[in-house]
């Protein structure tokens, strides 16, 4: 699916940035009535909506956010989109637009950033998202990307960070550490690559790791399961920053302390191999590695029977008082204060 | 104004992401009732609205679009806000809201970061718009601030670029190639400094041309003057790209053609004298120079007794059929093709 044939090569310069702009976004289709104009005026227009406005912006950096060496250029697009729309459903509301600003050195021909767009228009299609705008730009060293991604919510449906009571519930979605390691693998064949270059690495067993990093999803469906299971969250957030430091934020917005339980932490049997095979130890891995884009929320504990046997939840702990702290309990049950160890970019 | 007394220096990575988010935002002030939740979530919140949203953004990279050895930081994100406003100004909107992601370079420290968050600021408070989020992060060359602005209109209020007719009249406001011409100078003062860095440059006869390139305005003003006037522009478009580039795009937009009158284009004293000391044909300088950040728009004929005589407004020609083309009309009474010489940044 993520293959790119096509070798030819038109220098950007050869097309001009409104050729360029014509080129990338003539094939994305248009899902929501309310996106009355998009690309192609000085501004976009959405429609009047009974709805709240939601919006969120992220940028993305060769050389500090990816390495082009492992991250085919699709993925990337795919990804971008990704990690935007997995802030608006962190707010437990729909996605329905995005804007896309790329800027790009003179190293990377027309057919790189079409193979961007493929990905981007492939999270589109994917997620129902409409492409309303963006800008295009040279860069002097390689390429950025920014995306603001539009969303909505009915008022009383939206979830903060800041609603998590004390005795309330803390639900993990999905499985953490998944994404770090599959950089870790990711990074180690680039250096085994380096030094041989004819190496045939089987990365089999990594195939879920990988994935994670190199094509992750946002839980949109997680949405629609808690609608569904008619439970809304006391308060939520998406983790891209690893897990101590998403619960820290919980907790200190909410004004309330934690306890977590390692034993609970939800580990893909691919983690815990290659974390024994990397020396690593999973549940620092899991409280510190970033990119999962899983959702992090609390629950009232009034709401446990309706996601009690959920395959899509976890359990992991629950909120005290402030004063409590915010805690790791191990499992040899000792109490480890719980300190921000998240992915920072500086 | 913009001056920067403080000679200190905090190196961003002892402070990290979310402590630079809190130090860089914490003094803005909030203008809009419909600003529900700011920064400090996974997404801003906007109250419903029985207006249509306008989004719009804009990339801004150092050595492509500004040169950090004459521009100040706080002139740099003046600019940056401005020129987003502009383009929702030329939807004939209002501007509500502003996201704002920078990457830097580890070169700035704190101190550099809060003097251009200084100028976004003011730009915040100038113009009235509520700064809701963004992002920040580190890159590995350089500054890169990218801005999406979001804004409000009535539907039967916005002018798209696609709604001019024959006969229409192609009205500007202000000036134009004063900003261009402001770069050509500070460019020069910049050579003859690593010449000579004991050089002290008299500039007060560019002083317009320096302050257009340096602190340009978003013509805000206008939008309110042609609701009281109770003209409704049929297309308009901001002059960002320059003269030429902006009449072809409202021509192949709305399919006409155009006549464009030399002797009518508004040029400041500044202009002319600055152009005959480079050598620079002004005609030329006008329709190709960007960065002007006036509007240009058409009007029915009908609605010119309300702009005439008004000193924000300059009649420049008028639309034709598509098929008479998009030409300059010389002093010479000469006809000459309009292409497109606009500003690329490939």
């Amino acid at each position: 699916m993520f293959d790119n044939k096509d070798k030819s090569s038109t220098p950007l310069d050869k097309i001009g940035e409104f050729g360029l702009i014509k080129q990338l976004t003539e094939n994305f289709k248009v899902y929501h009535k309310d996106t009355f104009k998009g690309v192609g005026d000085d501004a976009a227009v959405l429609n009047a909506s009974k709805l709240q406005t939601l919006i969120t912006t992220d940028l993305l950096i060769e050389g500090v956010h990816f390495d082009l060496a492992y991250m085919p250029l699709k993925h990337l697009g795919y990804k971008a989109v990704i990690v935007n729309l997995s802030d608006l459903y962190a707010m437990n509301a729909e996605a329905k637009q995005i804007t896309v600003s790329i800027a790009v050195s003179n190293r990377f021909p027309l057919e790189a950033i079409k193979e961007l767009y493929s990905g981007i228009k492939l999270a589109c299609d994917t997620y129902q998202v409409d492409l309303i705008g963006g800008d295009t730009t040279s860069s002097t060293k390689g390429l950025l990307i920014s995306i603001t991604a539009i969303g909505e919510a009915k008022k009383e449906e939206i979830v903060y960070r800041s609603g998590a009571k004390k005795n309330d519930l803390l639900v993990v979605t999905g499985d953490l550490a998944a994404a770090y390691l599959g950089l870790q693998v990711l990074e180690r064949e680039k250096q085994v690559f380096q030094i041989n270059p004819e190496s045939q690495p089987d990365l089999t067993k990594y195939s879920y790791l990988i994935e994670r990093q190199l094509k992750p999803e946002a839980r949109k469906d997680i949405v629609q399961i808690l609608k569904d299971l008619k439970v809304k969250p006391t308060s939520m957030i998406d983790i891209s920053d690893g897990l101590s430091s998403e619960i820290l934020h919980l907790c200190e917005q909410s004004q309330v302390g934690c306890n977590l339980f390692e034993e609970k932490i939800p580990l893909d049997p691919q983690v815990i191999a290659t974390c024994e095979e990397f020396n690593l130890e999973s549940t620092t891995v899991a409280l510190s590695s970033g990119e999962d884009y899983e959702l992090l929320f609390t629950i009232d504990q009034k709401d446990y029977d309706k996601i009690k046997g959920n395959p899509n939840f976890t359990v992991i702990g629950h909120m005290t008082n402030k004063n409590e702290g915010t805690h790791l309990i191990t499992r040899a049950n000792q109490k480890v204060e719980i300190i921000a160890q998240g992915w920072r970019s500086f």
